[in-house]
């Protein structure tokens, strides 16, 4: 497994691999919601194709209130990991490889990024659409993996994708979880152990309102409800949002239909975690 | 010469073409000054390479009150004048492929692009930016030419490509200008008949303050006042800018320096047209 630390030294790399390349783009701080992104490009590169994962920690997604200093970086424990799990090629880079001095250009979706996260957290998806497009120039993936548990990114970055004609095909790998139903996240390690037993609330919050679905219930109103009933059984959570919206577009529906999607963000503490659920279970299109 | 007129086709064509591929982004209306690029193109190209020539008004770099209907649109010339010139390809799409329904992605320069045609024309570069990302994203080329009547223009998309790693290179043509020193501009036929005879004044201008610079002239108001009695001359001239900036970030300087740029936006009754000279000739840096 090589470690690349430059972005020429990337795209040269890039420029003699053998096809498929296969690329993971990720902060690092790994868990086996990772692991089963890179078991997807691992199968989706074969035995011949190439799978690169890049650990950035993207300052432009942060906001100026938010964890980029206190962000985990374990970059000896994820490179071992890495290793074990198939990667061929781990991108590394510091920050000024990314953002040069005078760096000034932004890539910005206004329509499917402007729900959910992306109204309290108003420059996130900038961030995310900016890094992942300079990264898919410096890697030139054939496919890029990303995880459905940041549901609203992997909607934001296909209509990127699409509407800019990025030649890389996107492919999105279902959330891995706890035993308890708590989906991995590099901020669970954020958690009291005391919030930490209270976290699964939010999935079963988000099952009790599918459940409802499938039951005949369609109002947003009501599955909104289901869901805060839940949640405010565990005494440490505040809830940012919770919001039944149209799966692809992600704009607030008010009466439910298969396919559409229930996404929240609950603090727990200073913690914010988030969680969502597809009312009928289709495989999401690329 | 093949003519594509969708995006799918296009991308097709570039990933079994021999390259280097050349690509000469343009909104047709061509003129000797584009046939320069063409010409740039094919040198880069050679024998085995491929020149792709794309002719489309982009929407989104109009304002609202700017010439999008009447912008000149006489693609059969344009074609001849290609198929003359030793052009292998014109990408010509229809609006629709650029933009589809629900397109919501836009890229966006906030530094180089806000002085001069960005002050007055604020949406402009960002409409600039998207479209030409997005045609490097189908055309898929190893260089791309641009011509330097458009200055701010060269150096937003060398920034642009800078900061996302696009893996194209740059490359930029001198302005072809008629025998008065008129700069060759698809907006020129615009000019009535009187409008015409005075536009030449905008070089002679832009020369007397170049030389003027050369005599020992540093200061940005004695520059500028230099252009502007010239300008003043045409009855019908109405500067919309004189600005003396530096010649990489755009921004006004008080006291000129080798490779600084005067750069002006002058109208004759509603044609608007732009020059610039830089303060001492040197071939621009890609």
């Amino acid at each position: 497994m090589k470690i690349i630390r430059t972005s020429a030294a990337m795209q040269k790399w890039s420029r003699t691999a053998t096809s498929p390349i296969v690329f993971v783009p990720t902060m690092g701080a790994l868990h086996e919601g990772h692991m089963a992104l890179v078991q997807r490009a691992r199968k989706l590169a074969g035995k011949n194709g190439s799978v690169v994962f890049s650990i950035f920690v993207n300052p432009m997604q942060f906001g100026p209130k938010e964890d980029l200093s206190r962000y985990p970086r374990p970059f000896k424990r994820d490179a071992t990991m890495c290793k074990e799990a198939g990667v061929d090629v781990i991108f590394h880079p510091i920050p000024d490889q990314i953002y040069p001095d005078g760096f000034s250009t932004a890539v910005d979706e206004s329509s499917v990024s402007t729900s959910l996260c992306g109204a309290s957290r108003t420059e996130h998806f900038r961030g995310v659409c900016t890094v992942v497009l300079k990264l898919f120039n410096i890697v030139h993936p054939d496919t890029a993996v990303f995880g459905l548990k940041d549901y609203q990114q992997c909607r934001v970055l296909q209509r990127m994708v699409r509407d800019l004609a990025v030649p890389v095909k996107m492919d999105f790998v279902e959330t891995v979880r706890e035993s308890d139903g708590l989906a991995l996240s590099s901020r669970n390690r954020y958690l009291s152990p005391e919030e930490r037993l209270q976290a699964p609330i939010i999935r079963k919050a988000l099952l009790a309102a599918r459940a409802a679905f499938r039951a005949g219930e369609s109002s947003e109103t009501s599955l909104t409800n289901i869901v805060l009933r839940d949640i405010r059984k565990a005494t440490d959570a505040r809830p940012d949002y919770i919001s039944v919206v149209n799966g692809e577009s992600l704009q607030p529906v008010k009466s439910a239909k298969a396919n559409d999607v229930i996404a929240v963000a609950i603090f727990f503490g200073k913690t914010r975690l988030i969680d969502n659920i597809r009312l009928l279970h289709q495989r999401l299109r690329a």
